[in-house]
């Protein structure tokens, strides 16, 4: 086992970077365009957060790593597709991600809109096509997880209450309840899924490591706000300051910059409270919850 | 069993439509315009060509209907989908479709983008949630078989190799490619996951049912390329003689009208052939294919 955090984030950034690479379809495998544009929003950037946390969850349940590579690749999928379509001119009209042009920007939107669509098949594509448990009905039960996160009632449902409600003010509640839907669905699936590929813990350690998934999905929202409302446009590698300029409610609008870190602070203490019963096994996820909380970018 | 065929649809359509009813989030669940939009987009209309395929598959193989219901709503969400993002201004830019506006037009752009994507996952999500066939990994291979017909090598992909060449001259193999894609995989799709909530087709059969599925996806494409090239829009329900306006190569554009009857007659013929082993437990699936071959919109 890798110890040193750096290390291993790198090691496990380079093999989600390497599956996916090879999982995508060629840029020379017809329809090109599309599989260019599939390549150019996957590959080659990202934190990965969703990923580490998959595999450090993954690295709690003593999961086979190729395994949590899988659900790992499949959850950043569709982190990737939302990404694609949310930058599009009827959304939220972004031209730079990840230090680079938008996807409708480098191609053009029809182009963007298949990329994202495609991406989102594919998540479940890879759900569906080798092992990921010794027992089919929990791998079932995986993909209803990552859909149920992703649809209507989670990332997106978060996205259009988002959409809804530009301009609005908003109370902490609502902004909250936006917030478990538009990003911490999909990160409390990530945390699920990389545990789900073994059987080791049982229900009522199932039920507190979601409880800690949803601690820190929150906090990395807020901790989102005060990067955005803080860095510069380099920093962060998208558009700074949209937020403030598209006049959505944030944690940093509602409660003012000094009381969302100090929520930051307190989310990663309720996160750090529910892994107190897993002990020195939790390690990885206490170190990505840190990194979560401490990034600059 | 129903023997008359309009009957045995009418049965079958009034089922998707209870199911799909049920299953989608109420109108008043927030996000209340996201879910009204995902409603509009897939109750009341449509003929359900792909759920009635599903459901004549299933009556060979002698499948439970309710988990038939399943799959053919799953299919018929995917279609859903694909239309509502198809009609947006950056791809087809469509106003009108089964005789009502467009989801982006009823709506707006943005939650026309949330509902497709929406529907996409509810369809995956459909498909892992109750138990589809004696066998989970038998499941498993059904969500594998829907994503693959969908994706970037299937349904997206075939949208984007059209994207990629409008207003060039296509050869007639590369017409069949694009189809195959756009339309054939999810009709293939359709007549196999209806087959496989049972286990009492053997392999041979289930090739021969694909290749039947194959037959039917083609002409059901090259029969909407005449009715497109002849309908007026209120007959269609949708904008008629788009594909010539928009210089898109069509069976019509490549062949002209009367081959491209005779097409649509001779794979009518192809996949009658397939079906010949199976004897009268496929009448139906002769029906719908007459159908498919026969309607005027």
């Amino acid at each position: 086992m890798i110890t040193d955090f750096q290390s291993w984030a790198s090691q496990r950034q380079a093999a989600i970077e390497q599956f996916l690479e090879a999982r995508l379809p060629g840029a020379d495998c017809v329809p090109v365009r599309l599989h260019q544009a599939m390549r150019y929003s996957v590959l080659g950037g990202g934190k990965r957060v969703r990923p580490l946390l998959a595999f450090a969850a993954g690295e709690l349940s003593r999961a086979d790593d190729e395994r949590v590579t899988i659900v790992a690749a499949a959850v950043e999928l569709i982190h990737a597709y939302s990404l694609v379509h949310d930058d599009m001119p009827c959304m939220d009209n972004d031209v730079l991600r990840r230090g680079k042009p938008t996807c409708h920007v480098e191609f053009d939107e029809a182009t963007a809109l298949l990329t994202g669509d495609s991406l989102q098949t594919l998540a479940f594509e890879l759900l569906a096509e080798r092992q990921l448990s010794d027992d089919a009905g929990t791998q079932l039960a995986m993909i209803k997880q990552l859909a149920g996160a992703s649809g209507s009632r989670g990332m997106a449902g978060g996205q259009a209450f988002d959409l809804d409600n530009v301009g609005k003010t908003l109370s902490l509640p609502e902004l909250e309840f936006m917030h478990i839907h538009k990003t911490g669905a999909l990160i409390r699936a990530a945390v699920m899924l990389g545990a789900y590929c073994s059987d080791v813990l049982d229900t009522a350690q199932l039920e507190t490591l979601d409880h800690f998934a949803k601690c820190v999905g929150l906090a990395f929202q807020v901790v989102d706000d005060v990067l955005d409302a803080e860095a510069s446009t380099a920093t962060l590698g998208k558009t700074a300051g949209k937020d403030a300029e598209n006049n959505k409610p944030t944690y940093v609008s509602i409660l003012g910059i000094r009381e969302a870190r100090a929520l930051a602070g307190k989310l990663q203490h309720d996160a750090d409270q529910a892994l107190h019963e897993f002990g020195e096994a939790a390690n990885r996820l206490r170190q990505v919850t840190d990194f979560i909380i401490t990034r600059k970018f």
